[in-house]
């Protein structure tokens, strides 16, 4: 009881995040709809239901000194009852409830004068979105404001012939709009705060999306300094007001003028996080398990130079039959990490690579190198 | 059935061989006759059963396409059985019978013509223990030749009274005897065999013993150049010529003139290579499993210039129960692992702090601060 941790989500992250809380001595009880999750195949216990099943989060709770949990569909209110009734819940259910709505997220960080792209609700409705084209001057990109993620849940409006396009594709959701920001780099930045109170920002990496999803972490990014002070300084200061503890993945645009834009922020550990497992002090995974569970924050300093992070996504539909590690592994300073899914599809998360290396160069070419030997 | 690794043995070395082999998309069975062993937590799956016992070793291997062991009571026999039947079984069970037996390592290591203590076999006798004791001209130590470990199957003999209390002591044991060696440090190397033959050192490391059990492990080992370079020497040629893949512990003891001895050498993981899950680019349980599967080795380089690893020991007998973690977590670079162990003994190993840093003497003193810090 005192040493264990539910984790509402069993995909990836839950695992990775089992891994780490393990290894500490924590117990781990997983809430995933799916039988034998990537996290489940590791933690202590998987019960089988819906991230948002009150009467699962429950039991859970009953087992649990602490949950936490890796996806934003968590249910925050059935977590707020349960914070409420003295279980630990991080980061907290409030802090959940304004990030996982993305126009909630906008409208508060907006408020804390953080820097952000202009945005404006929309509803699902075309006189709107023309307006919202006509008064940003220029392309827009429609959104869902709840459970979009990897892309789904975007589209870009050019002109007024997209609009019909948008509805259709986003119909029946609820929407808000956001000027589109034509970006020179995209960049991420993985921040924890502890019960405490105390901010710890690991370095700012550059993140490169193909479709949407993240394909290619560049850790330290290559980015001059105004504009990793930049991206520092916004980070600190949205951790800053944000509630609760746990670690957090906070998005951000490079514009074309150099300026820094938060583009989102997620209540929980990240895929641009991932190379801090084996780049890093302390893992991402096992600094949100020490921010939840009321221990100090350990150092996010880089141990190499350079990593880079790429991942390996499904690209056909069936079972899983991973192959080339092999021939992956030979490259030095490469580790390859697979999430046990048992179904590949195009575009699923499978597994991951990090390259460390003496610099960008070599760990870049390495983990594309590394990359094109792996088949899933 | 591919991916698949049985592990003889779950204790501790078991359970971070399974967090190491599932990372990289394995899937673990382990036996071990404790139910809910510390490896078992982890692993897919857990036969209970004895380490030697030859049916669960069969059954699992029909499920496991390759198969290895946490400790050397393994059974060779019924290994070198599965290997012939087409079983991918490392360290070869040719090497564990070899290494298993004491006295037998010891003549094969004498034949390879490795440094070691001069040694005889001595049988329950202690006619032979007398003649030994006058051969060598000092104190002897008489060893059981089979499943000694931390010091239980050993006893020093300093004169001839002490004879019948080592009789008494390792009576119904097979017998053999070595000289003792007074020793200025203890050392170990953490070395890897690949399937192909490829041998990898990791830093030569300090051990120091209280109670013959592993109490610290200082990494990398502060001793003169060439006591290191005779250190790596004999750990290169010892692995040379020991068959199989899969790491190996190496113990050794630098004398009072500064010559290398090898002490022993264990085939599998180590407790004085624990240090190389924070501090080096590879931890030696992601090596092993690169060895046994056939992959290339990791880079064995350290990433920090001093780590410090701490046992931690139980000191009472009674249900675990871990306090302390928070405040040990307090100073910088400092990591905890935790067995998951359900009951503490005294001197059981339940745990173990590792703490990295820019120098020697901040690790040791910050290791040895945490490990007050830690009750359990």
């Amino acid at each position: 009881m005192e040493n264990s941790i539910g984790i509402i989500g069993g995909g990836q992250l839950g695992r990775m995040l089992a891994f780490a809380a393990m290894q500490m001595g924590f117990r781990i009880t997983v809430i995933d709809p799916t039988p034998n999750s990537p996290a489940g195949q590791v933690a202590h216990k998987q019960i089988v239901a819906d991230f948002t099943d009150e009467d699962a989060i429950m039991s859970v709770a009953q087992k649990c000194r602490y949950v936490t949990f890796e996806i934003e569909l968590a249910n925050a209110k059935v977590l707020d009852a349960l914070a409420e009734r003295g279980v630990s819940v991080q980061p907290s259910p409030q802090t959940l409830s304004i990030l996982q709505d993305k126009w909630r997220q906008k409208t508060f960080l907006s408020n804390c004068r953080i820097a952000i792209p202009r945005f404006e609700l929309a509803h699902d409705n075309a006189e709107l979105l023309l307006q919202a084209l006509q008064k940003f001057g220029g392309p827009i990109v429609v959104k869902a404001r709840f459970g979009a993620y990897d892309g789904r849940g975007n589209y870009v409006v050019r002109d007024k012939n997209d609009i019909s396009g948008a509805l259709e594709k986003l119909h029946g959701k609820s929407l808000y709009v956001e000027e589109f920001v034509p970006f020179k780099h995209e960049l991420a930045v993985i921040a924890a705060k502890s019960i405490q109170g105390e901010v710890s920002l690991y370095p700012v990496v550059q993140t490169v999306q193909q479709n949407n999803i993240c394909h290619l972490v560049i850790a330290p990014a290559p980015i001059e300094t105004n504009v990793l002070d930049q991206a520092k300084e916004l980070a600190q200061n949205a951790m800053e007001q944000l509630e609760g503890a746990g670690v957090f993945g906070i998005e951000m645009f490079e514009t074309e003028d150099g300026q820094v834009l938060v583009n989102e922020i997620a209540p929980r550990v990240h895929n641009s996080g991932h190379f801090t497992i084996e780049a890093c002090r302390t893992s991402q995974f096992e600094q949100h398990i020490r921010a939840i569970t009321g221990m100090p924050l350990g150092s996010t300093k880089m141990l190499v130079p350079a990593a880079v992070m790429v991942n390996i996504l499904g690209n056909r539909t069936g079972g899983a039959r991973i192959t080339g590690v092999t021939e992956a592994l030979a490259s030095e300073g490469t580790s390859i990490h697979i999430y046990g899914k048992e179904e590949t599809r195009p575009e699923r998360k499978m597994g991951h690579i990090t390259v460390t290396a003496g610099n960008l160069e070599d760990a870049m070419q390495r983990a594309q190198c590394a990359r094109e030997k792996i088949g899933i």
